[in-house]
């Protein structure tokens, strides 16, 4: 990629992203191979006036390690714990990278030890993320072997210039004002969350090929997207790209079978495909799968909340992603590609207080989409009313 | 380098080095560039059994973008002071490896604050190493930008193959049971130190070409040399290599001139070369050196203790670096081929418990070669007789 670009992006991510504020501390977490691009997000962070920027890099190589050997998989040390709860107690800037750089690196482990094996990103994210005090983003960044994954048919390196290519569309990295065109889109994404959220339906009915699932809303159900703010009023972009609106469901109103639009790459690396669900009093009652299914199985089975949505997000056909007609194998691509649902815990700014315990609570969090232009989406209001939410991709509303 | 004779390396590192016991927590800690290395030594010490393999990989580049561009250099987050002293809390083990990844990173940036950034070595290891509450080693891992430096003179892949032998040889890993040669080696630099702790000099006297400088001891000056042993009694290699029996002077009785022996390479990447010191009263007092004279300066100003000495280390003719006639610029390695002392800090079990108060206390710790087969190392007792210690690099104790 041309360093005048890298730069571009690293400035985007570092400067509307993730907003850094001068004096911030700022954590970047990567694995080993997008040290480039790290690199520029480090200079970024330091020209914004960054206090101190800890960058993390992991070696997928040693989560094999440790899945493969580790007497005890759950076990980590206190201080990381610490480390990423300190990140919220001091109001601390956050900068992820997403995208595989080894695929397939876990095939052949125990699937279950796979799928408990979060680290790096333990449970202590999620609550940073819901108490609201980091301003953070994450962004994807292609390596070798992500884009030979995706684009198997093309040469390493053209495959790679493809990738990069793609994720600065998506990025709004081409544009000749990334902020201007950003700012326009997620103004949109926050008008279409306001009206989802007046409507107050009382489920949402997803309709398609081999899709019949109704989504039960909590009365409160807040609908997000667009930009974040942090508990002190710091706006950021919690996922750049992002093209989602979304809230959390009533985990205990959920009926039906979804059939995912989408293979989907957990986190351990495994890939899930053919995934088919099916839904009873809220909960993941049966997994079918081509592949994967053991270890998505495995996965919801980690504790209480596993087996019941925690989000319920919309795409629109005005987003870039979808358009690419591409499979990247990276959660934070795929699903703002089509609308989804997630297995786990839920975000507690999509509901009202009075809600507050009635949402989903679960250590993971497992996007899946079942989103696609043939998919219907429909709001059932508390009247049993049916009202069109998506049809062929558009709004209706 | 062969994966056998990497994982023969790996083993000897992690099960003799650090010795690690099973249910320990590993640090393991190393720039870039190290990877086959310390993906070897992680499986390892999960073989051995240890809980989790905490791998902190640096990436050199990071260093320079905080030395160019932070506005508090010496600022770090408080997660990592914890974090070290938790490894001592937790009783944990640690591995390091060194060996520069990229030579002369820092060079062009202000010297003062290239060597005021300690990270990720924070003085909380000093103390964690001094409680003895962690059974630790630092081994040397090649890469092709250190081979190079070494021997510029050779293809990089051929001085890649000739500092790895290197390494291999000295580290005894090319013997048929390198353990059985470490352990005779070591025990024969345990009687070495037994011997110099029985005299109780009250001096040592170096003399050789531009040197002429006299090191005070203190009334329970302990030699140390060969294993280290925690405060749980665990028995471990500091430093694998080692080839020296080391103790703490007087920070307050070190008088005259010093010319190194060999170059000096900072941590903070800066290559010290023909470096003369003046010292009095216990002080450096002058510093003159052919290039990096202003770094070692800075380090010495950074507190009450970074002037004065904390450790005089004698090495004998035995050892298999010096032998090499090779600078490694790398101080694990070469302050192993040559007597030498270090400015900063000393370690607390070279001294009796009486003494304590008395030993240099500083966040710097900087070794300098000052022995070759041309010094004379003579000592001196309290009545003033001069004793004859190394003549042409052997004991004539």
């Amino acid at each position: 990629m041309e360093p005048e670009l890298l730069d571009r992006y690293a400035e985007l991510i570092v400067g509307f992203g993730a907003n850094v504020q001068r004096g911030q501390i700022v954590e970047v977490r990567a694995e080993l191979g997008k040290e480039e691009l790290v690199r520029r997000l480090v200079s970024a962070a330091y020209r914004r006036g960054a206090r101190f920027v800890d960058v993390n890099l992991f070696d997928p190589y040693i989560r094999k390690a440790r899945v493969e050997h580790a007497e005890d998989i759950d076990f980590i040390p206190s201080w990381h714990r610490e480390r990423v709860l300190e990140l919220g107690r001091q109001r601390c800037a956050r900068i992820a990278l997403s995208g595989v750089s080894v695929p397939g690196m876990l095939d052949g482990l125990d699937p279950d030890r796979a799928a408990r094996d979060h680290f790096p990103f333990i449970p202590e994210y999620i609550r940073v993320i819901n108490d609201g005090t980091t301003n953070w983003t994450g962004s994807p960044c292609p390596t070798p072997a992500w884009a030979s994954l995706v684009h198997p048919e093309l040469e390493p390196e053209v495959a790679l210039e493809r990738l990069w290519k793609q994720v600065l569309h998506v990025t709004r990295v081409d544009e000749e004002d990334p902020v201007a065109v950003w700012e326009s889109r997620l103004h949109a994404l926050e008008r279409s969350a306001e009206r989802l959220t007046e409507r107050r339906f009382d489920a949402l009915h997803f309709e398609g090929p081999g899709t019949d699932l109704t989504v039960g809303l909590l009365p409160s159900s807040l609908w997000n997207g667009g930009f974040s703010e942090t508990a002190d009023g710091i706006r950021h972009v919690s996922n750049l790209p992002t093209e989602e609106v979304f809230t959390a469901p009533d985990p205990a109103r959920v009926e039906g079978t979804v059939t995912a639009t989408k293979p989907l790459q957990l986190r351990s690396g495994t890939t899930v495909t053919g995934l088919v669900v099916r839904f009873e009093g809220g909960r993941a009652v049966r997994i079918d799968a081509e592949t994967g299914a053991e270890a998505l199985e495995s996965m919801c089975a980690s504790d209480d909340g596993a087996a019941r949505l925690g989000e319920v997000a919309l795409v629109d056909r005005e987003g870039r992603i979808g358009a690419l007609e591409t499979i990247f194998y990276d959660t934070l691509l795929d699903e703002n590609s089509a609308s989804h649902i997630a297995l786990g815990s839920a975000y507690v700014d999509t509901v009202g207080e009075e809600d507050r315990e009635r949402i989903n609570d679960s250590e993971i969090h497992v996007d899946f989409m079942i989103g696609s232009d043939d998919v219907e989406v429909t709001g059932i209001t508390h009247e049993g009313e049916r009202v069109p939410v998506l049809r062929g991709g558009s709004w209706q509303l």
